[in-house]
This record gives structure tokens, C-alpha cells and sequence, in this order.
């Protein structure tokens, strides 16, 4: 009898890992449960089965305990196993075949979730000349695969286990520091909350500091990371339009009262303008008068070329107006994924559990290493390296631009960063013209897709790994696809 | 004239690392924003100031001209500089004396975001005998920072940058590969999405499938980090009974239909007991016919001491009715910050885009590591030693327990894992109990703090890291605290 060997219901595979008594009573489960095994039926005693099988007697022996013990298979000693009465299955085999099998799909949220923000932006991800990134060829990866080493052979309890949610102390202690010095940052290191990154910190605060339906500012063009945050936290997203000073701010008392105020001061994302004192003040004071926190994304301050970059916000400001925003992404590696913010005081515990709660902590060995690796001085002389090297890159990519393109587009002189801007005289389908590049290797983003409003266009071009002849072949794929 | 110096305007701190020409810039600024220095005030010469501050003409020509940029100051070749006209401050100096500050606050939501959810469990960590954390004597540091840097000395632009939101493919198929050995999951890797933790995977989950007010079922008592997860996401949060096969599966069509079904099947957090197969195949059609989706929390199942565990629910369901969940901080170490989530294929591209939207990618360097250390088979062994050495400490503390204290506690042999759990025969005030512990070093979980409704008391308390001397002292402990 085909069925008390169980052909055609157990089939096994030698090759699998997964050992021949676990693939007998997997597949005897799933048997019962599709019916084909109906309660009563008797199975092949464990020595017929093993010799069909061609396995040993004990592996037989070890399928049929476990179907035992789930109560699959009654087994009196002496007799053939036969499959349980209805009791293990209760009312399943009915409704198997009554219920009918609902479609699963998103949350309503879900899907304004699940939307990949940079679609408009750039389809694909990859290629020469992609924004936001840094330069992979001058990452120092000999020094920080020593930091890792070091701190993993090193690190304690506390490092590795749940104590430390919003950052490892030693880090948090160096980042105040440098952040007091470098960006003229007011904070102790309580202040300073570890995440995983900046886009884990913007959906953090978003939901911590608004309720759905209430305001956030963007800047107009703007980053898509923060619109999305704020939009995915259900907020009213307002934009605020950009002159070569920045942000505009608001005037009058007409418009709801924001909640957030999303700013990238230092460096406006993506044409690239700083913003002066008093339009810096005139912020502050909105936020003060307000309720409103402005979030001061300083994404890139690190790599501004001539002089010193202006003091940040967070420290210009009296009082608790400003959150102040940084990552590692830039001046590090995005894989990394260390980013923090530094918060009020009296926020600083409660904040903390946020990130606890929404799983947002940093990895312990990233950390541990970037606190070596600052402490060791390699920190600061891995950015003025790379400082150097990218304003070369961006004067050198600016000028091929401007003596190729120069009739096509304007181009901004980068100020710092690791991107520039060229705008289209014409207006031309940069969405369009973005994809054509992308499709030949190049990896800018159009500029219209970064506004919510009134698009300008033009592409955005990164050129912090663009060595002379990444420069050369991106201006003669631009070229090229601008004549079609 | 005092003010022509700027006596009491400008104070240096020459131990600061921020340049003095910063340092005066910056108090300057400070001083016209609070209107110490009016519109049309002359500021001492270069020179002057110089001398008086005692630094060098230099570093105030640099200040000076930071001032300038900013349009604070105004400075004509052969004059003195004086504070610019209202330009750079229009309206300020009215606003910024006659607005109200408003107070910051949380949002509805962040309140309940920014609430410490173990709390109640523990009010603080650390201490022997802590449950929920694998054993730190027993992690290989040393084969792990080999690991670790060598991934670092290869890691290429595509691992470090932003390309693979949902985990670097090397580990995916390793994952893959290893769940479908060892657990039954049935995936191919691109099914396998890697995320920075569990509670992570949650908040996503919980977003992208239900909406505020729908429902969740959770299991009672159960985890507290997926009932926050939940409650967070606005979810009706309803409990589920669990008796010594699991969670109970309701009956009858009453009360509301879930949107997610979360349960530990294999090793019940925190009873410990596995759910036999009628209840599975039960959750199973619930969840085909609701349209829910069962979160199955395998938190644990590597360690589970008597044969071979059960294999998942993921397994064993024959559509997309379960999304598994696996971490490597129970086996690995929390502060690695990788866990991994297995969804239905065809959600598999949506839900990599929530989490790069809710920033919830793991650090490529843990990644690579990872994976690097699996493909040479010190994972498997790993887990080998630690899951002997986990039984060798479950039941010497088990027995310790019981013969110490059986009279007041029914202690749990525990099937596996990490952690027991010893029940109060009197139904004593555990909370109270486990905060004495702690204040004696001892960090075990009050049992009632896992419960939504009608709690038992009892202590959860871990054994991972219990050798033969922390196991008397433990057991000692709570003894004398039983006693007082």
C-alpha cells in the first residue's frame, strides 16, 4: 500500500542540512494538516518506513517521538503509529476549507511608508558623480579596521549589552567637545543622543514634537529625508522658499503656527547657500515665540572651503530653540550608521527612551571605533584631508562644467560640501535627463525633484570621489545627453 | 571708554580650542542680538582692540570681517567699524523683548514615546542575574575582531554606502540558508530583510500594517517591547491568555478582528513553554481568514536544550500568513545591533523602502562581520558552546532555587534560553521585590510587569552569565530579601 509507506508524501532531500527526522516530520505536519493524512489513518511502522526510506531505524524513531509529542501521532507500544483523533486539529480541517483567505496588505500609513523617497530623485542608486556621498577612495580603512579591532577586543559589558540607549558616555563626551569647538555647540554630554542616523533622528523628533495634523517648515528646495519624515509622521508640511541667504522667514502672523522648523543653516541643501545672522535670529525668535523646535541639520559644515563655517544655531540661541543634527555619514562612511543630536537638557532622559523604543541605537562597535578613532586625533586630520581634497574636486568639476556647459546651465561655485548645483537655463526635463545619465553610468539627481511646490530645474552632481578623469568622463556624458 | 573696548562684551578664553577670532565674533554677535551694542555704535579699532584683548591685530581684522560678512558690522576703509543699521536685525530687537516664550513640549504621542517601558520590569539595569542578555564571558572577542577588521580592510564602496537598505546580500543568503536549516523558514534571501533590532522591526511592522485604532493581539503575559511597539503605533493592544501550550487562540467571531498577531511560539516569553502543533495550525487560520499577520518572535529558539526545536510557524504555513523574526543580539551581543526580519516576497521591496524612511538600517561593518563569521562556521560553534554551557547554568540555578527557596517560589525548569522564571506561591509584591534585588546587584524582572491585565507575581531571572559563585550569591540575595 502506497500510503502506509508515505510515498508521495515524504520526499526527502539528502543535500539539506536540515536533518532526514526533522524532514520526515515536517513533512508528515503539513500532511495532517492539508487532510491528506486523515485522523486514524495508520502509519508504516518505524522499521518498514526506515527500510523504504533507505534511512536507519533511529531516524524514523526520532520523527515519529516528535510527531508523538505534538500529539500528532498516538504511538501505544506494540502497534502501528496512527494519526491522532480530531484533538490536535480541532475545528481545522473545516474551516482550511471553509474560510476564505483574506488579501494582506498595507496600513493606509504603510503605504506612504513603503514609498522610496528618491524615486523622482534618482531611480537607481550607483554610479559616477552621485551626491551625498563621500569620497570612498580617501576613507583611511587601514586605521579604522585598527580602531574596530581594538575596541572589540576591548569593550565591556556596559559597551555591548542594553545600558548605554543614547550612546556609548565616551563618545558622547568627545562629540561635546568637538561640536563646542568646531560648531561652537552649547552642550553637555548628556545633551548628546547617539542614533543610527540622521533619517532614524528626523522620525524621531517628528513624532515626538507634533501630533498628526500639525505644522512642519521645510526649506524650498529641500531634503527629501526630513519631508519624508515629517510626512510619514502625518504632519502638514509647509515649505518655505530659498533666496541666496537661505530660508526665507516667515512674515506676519498669517499660516498655522509651526511645530518643527527643519533648517540646514551652515549649508542650504542642495543650492548650498549660508545663512546670514539676521535671518538666523529672526528664526530663533519664531521658534521662540512659537513653541516650534527648529531642527539644524548641519549635514555637511564639516567641508566648508573658505574660512571658518559660521557658529551653528543651537549655539547662537539663548535658550532650548534649537536641535541641533549631525552624522558621521559624510565625513565617515553612511554604513557606519552613526548620526546624533544634541537635544535640551530637560529633554535629554525622555528623548533617550524614544530611541529605546523605536530600536534607533547605534551598533556598539561603530561607535566604540569612532570614539578611538577621534580620541587618536585621526578624526580631525582624516577631515582636514578630505577638506582639501574636496575643494579641489568641486572647483576642478565646476570649472569643466562652466568652460563645457557654461551656455546650458549655470553652474553654483560649491562653497563646501560634497555636491554642487547646475540649473538649467531652459527649464529642460532634468527627471528626464537624470535617468539618461543614470542609464550611462553617472549617478546625479535631478534638482526639481527636491522642491514641493514651484520646480526649478537642473541636476544635483556630487563630487567628492570625482578625480580628474571621473570629471572628464561625467561633463562628456552630460555633454553628450544634453545634444540629444 | 569701556564699551569703545568692549569691556565686558568680549571675554576670551584662551583654553578654549575655538580661535580668539571666533570666540570675539561670536560675542559680538551675541552682544547685537541682545541689543548691548545698539545700531550706529563704534567699535574699537583693530589696533585698539587688539592690544587691549592682548592678541595679535590679526585675529581681530578676522573677527572683524566675519562680522562683516554677516552685514553686523559695517566697516569703511580709514574708519572705525560701527554696528550696521537695522538691516541685518529688522525687527528683532522689537520682537525679541516684546514676544512670550512658549514652553516646548512633547507631543501627545512622544509622551507615550518617551516613557521607559521596563520601568515597571526593572528600574534599573545591570547587576548578576540579569534576564534577556546572553553570556559576555563566553562571546569569542577575539575571533569576532578578526572579523571585524578584516571586513573593514575589504569592504567595498556598494557595502559602506547607501545601496543595500534592506542588509548587505552576503548575509541575507546566509541567513537564508541557515533559517531554512535550522529553523524550517521557508525564503529566498531577498525575503530575508536585515534590520538594527527586533524593537525596530516592530515599530516598522506595526506602522506598516495596521492603522491607529486597529488591533493587535499580544500574548499575556508577554514582551513588553512588542506591546509598546504597538501602543506606540496608536494600536488597540488586546491580550491573549497563555497557558502551558502558549497563547491561546480565541474562538467564536466575537471582539475585533487583528491586524497583527504577535507570538513566541517556540519558547513563550517569558513562561517558556513551546506551542504544540493544533494551536499553530490554529493561529495559522486566523490568520488566513482575518487577514492578519502573525509576528513570530523566535527571540531564542537557538538555545533550546532537549532535542531539536519545533520548527517555525513561518515554516509550516503555506502562504504569507507569518512574518519571522530573529535577532543576533541572544546570540551574538545586543550592541552589534543587527536582527532580521522574514516577509511575504512580494512585500519583500516596500517594506526595504520603510526602512530606510524610518532609518532602521544596520551598520554594514556588524554586517560584514557577521557574515564573515558565519561563512567560517564559528557561529554554528558558538552557538554549541554557549547553548551547553546555557543548560549547565539553567538548571544549576533552577535547582539551587528549589532547593533554597521551593517552599515560597514554584521555580520553571527552563526549556532553554536565557532566563527562568520562579512564580510567587503568595502572590508577593514582586515589583517591590525585584527593586530591593537591585539595589543589591542582583537585576532580575518583576514577572507582573509582563502582564497587561491580571498579573501573576514572580521574578524573571536570567542565567546566561550564572556561574557555579554568582549563582550562590544570587540565590543568597534573594533569599535574605524573601526573608526581611
Amino acid at each position: 500500500m502506497r500510503d502506509q509507506l508515505l510515498q508521495g508524501i515524504v520526499d526527502l532531500d539528502r543535500e539539506s542540512r536540515l536533518p532526514l527526522s526533522e524532514q520526515i516530520y515536517r513533512q508528515v505536519c503539513i500532511a495532517v494538516r492539508d487532510g491528506v493524512l486523515p485522523a486514524g489513518r495508520r502509519l508504516p511502522s518505524s522499521r518498514k518506513l526506515a527500510s523504504s526510506l533507505g534511512v536507519s531505524r533511529n531516524t524514523v524513531n526520532t520523527a515519529y517521538e516528535l510527531l508523538k509529542s505534538e500529539t500528532v501521532v498516538d504511538i501505544r507500544t506494540g502497534a502501528a503509529p496512527v494519526i491522532a483523533n480530531r484533538q490536535p486539529l480541532d475545528g481545522m480541517t473545516n474551516s482550511l476549507s471553509a474560510g476564505e483567505t483574506v488579501i494582506k496588505t498595507l496600513s493606509a500609513r504603510g503605504n506612504s511608508l513603503c514609498v522610496n523617497p528618491r524615486e523622482k530623485l534618482r531611480p537607481v542608486d550607483g554610479g559616477i558623480l552621485e551626491p551625498g556621498v563621500p569620497a570612498f577612495d580617501l576613507f583611511p580603512r587601514e586605521t579604522w579596521a585598527r580602531s574596530l579591532r581594538r575596541v572589540s577586543r576591548l569593550m565591556s559589558q556596559d559597551d555591548v549589552f542594553y545600558r548605554h540607549v543614547a550612546g556609548l558616555p565616551g563618545l558622547r563626551e568627545l562629540l561635546a567637545r568637538y561640536l563646542a569647538e568646531e560648531r561652537g555647540v552649547k552642550a553637555v554630554p548628556e545633551q548628546v543622543l547617539v542614533t543610527s542616523s540622521t533619517q532614524a533622528s528626523l522620525a524621531l523628533l517628528a513624532q515626538c514634537f507634533a501630533d498628526p495634523g500639525e505644522t512642519a517648515f521645510i526649506e524650498e528646495p529641500g531634503y527629501l529625508g526630513a519631508r519624508g519624515a515629517f510626512a510619514n509622521a502625518d504632519l502638514n508640511v509647509l515649505p518655505l522658499p530659498v533666496d541666496n541667504e537661505g530660508a526665507i522667514p516667515p512674515t506676519g502672523n498669517q499660516g498655522p503656527t509651526p511645530q518643527l522648523i527643519y533648517l540646514t543653516p551652515s549649508h542650504q541643501y542642495p543650492l548650498g547657500f549660508a545663512m546670514p545672522l539676521a535671518r538666523r535670529l529672526a528664526f530663533i525668535e519664531l521658534a521662540r515665540t512659537s513653541g516650534a523646535f527648529i531642527l539644524e541639520d548641519d549635514y555637511d559644515s564639516e567641508f566648508l572651503f573658505s574660512g571658518r563655517p559660521v557658529a551653528s544655531l543651537q549655539g547662537l540661541a539663548a535658550g532650548p530653540e534649537v536641535i541641533y543634527l549631525g552624522t558621521f555619514a559624510k565625513t565617515m562612511l553612511p554604513g557606519i550608521r552613526v548620526a546624533y543630536m544634541v537635544v535640551p537638557a530637560n529633554l535629554s532622559e525622555q528623548l533617550s527612551q524614544a530611541i529605546r523604543n523605536m530600536g534607533m541605537m547605534a551598533s556598539a562597535p561603530s561607535q566604540a571605533a569612532l570614539a578611538d578613532f577621534m580620541a587618536a586625533g585621526h578624526y580631525r586630520s582624516h577631515l582636514r584631508k578630505i577638506r582639501l581634497a574636496y575643494q579641489e574636486r568641486g572647483l576642478a568639476l565646476c570649472n569643466a562644467l562652466r568652460a563645457r556647459l557654461g551656455n546650458r546651465m549655470d553652474v553654483f561655485l560649491p562653497a563646501g560640501g560634497i555636491q554642487l548645483v547646475a540649473r538649467f537655463k531652459n527649464n529642460e526635463d532634468d527627471q528626464h535627463i537624470a535617468r539618461l545619465l543614470q542609464q550611462r553610468g553617472v549617478g546625479v539627481s535631478a534638482l526639481s525633484a527636491t522642491y514641493l511646490q514651484r520646480p526649478e530645474t537642473g541636476l544635483i552632481i556630487g563630487f567628492s570621489g570625482a578625480d580628474a578623469p571621473t570629471i572628464r568622463r561625467g561633463v562628456d556624458e552630460i555633454s553628450a545627453v544634453l545634444s540629444q
